[in-house]
């Protein structure tokens, strides 16, 4: 993997980030937010998860590979769960979760 | 500060993230989620800063106090919310939520 | 503070992050990693304190405004010490640093 | 895997992440810090591995299997290369990295 490649999947791991992040905080103010509750934990465990692997990335882990593997999972999950919902943020969250999933499983490999 | 109220803040605040998870995680799982979304927010607000707290004072950071007295901050924040909900885990939160901010506060002056 | 303001903010935490992790990689892989010692540890710190701070403003913290005042203050204790060493890393990382506790202050008051 | 299982396995987490912050800690102090950048740097990986895994142990992550897999990995590595060392705390550290490796690996079993 080249550099490039190395700094896009940095940076393609902190917008996916900052778009679950936003839509966690989202979700939390629907007022269906009952019936987002796998929606508001998916997007943590993704933000947290690509946060994680974003750090790992900059500082030249060792593991960098195996992180990037286990994020592009999460991502995945996240990713399917917000497809499922109509909200502008749900559908934007999705679209970065594949994406990153993407990025993730070619820095994996 | 002696070395052993360092140990005991770290500990505390490894505590105190570990019963706000829980609270964060069994707040999603009640019906009346909706009316728990201040709760889940500030559950995982505390949790995350508590998590901070530790790593920073067992890596000896410079900056312990600073942090110990935002941790204190949030801490407060989050039990306040807490304790206005009758179920267990919730008051079980508040409680160490409480017991942690004094901890830190003592930490950081 | 201005929806652009805010995320402006979090674009510089992360921007930081990643120079200070760089940094720190570079630092550890110098012939004189003694004498970079703190530059190392205030690396780090600094790295941790810019992903907490990102973390809390995508997901709109309500102590997003406290944290910030913490981010620049280790930012600039940060900034200080890379800008005493001659490597291009530190260099580049004291720049980072002022900016990111420029852009923090302004958000944290 | 039993409810004292899971709570062991955070315990046992978080007992690592702040043997691992100390060595870290204790590893810039010692004058041949150039001979400690590995452990430095991989005392640092394990801590952060740690304290995400006690984290998303202690939110009920529907990946805490995964998860833990990959940080028993990580422990195993930071044991292997503490054990290298005669100073007490990397003796110590590469103790409490093995443990944590051997709870981890049940846990994602």
């Amino acid at each position: 993997m080249s550099q490039e490649q190395f700094q896009a999947c940095i940076d393609e791991c902190l917008a996916c980030m900052k778009v679950c992040n936003h839509c966690y905080d989202a979700c939390l103010k629907e007022g269906d937010s009952h019936h987002m509750a796998d929606c508001i934990r998916l997007d943590r465990e993704c933000a947290d998860m690509c946060a994680f692997a974003a750090g790992a990335m900059s500082r030249n882990s060792q593991f960098a590979h195996q992180i990037c593997q286990l994020c592009a999972e999460i991502c995945e999950a996240c990713g399917n769960e917000c497809k499922k919902h109509d909200h502008a943020h749900c559908k934007e969250c999705a679209e970065a979760c594949f994406k990153c999933a993407d990025v993730c499983r070619k820095m994996a490999s």
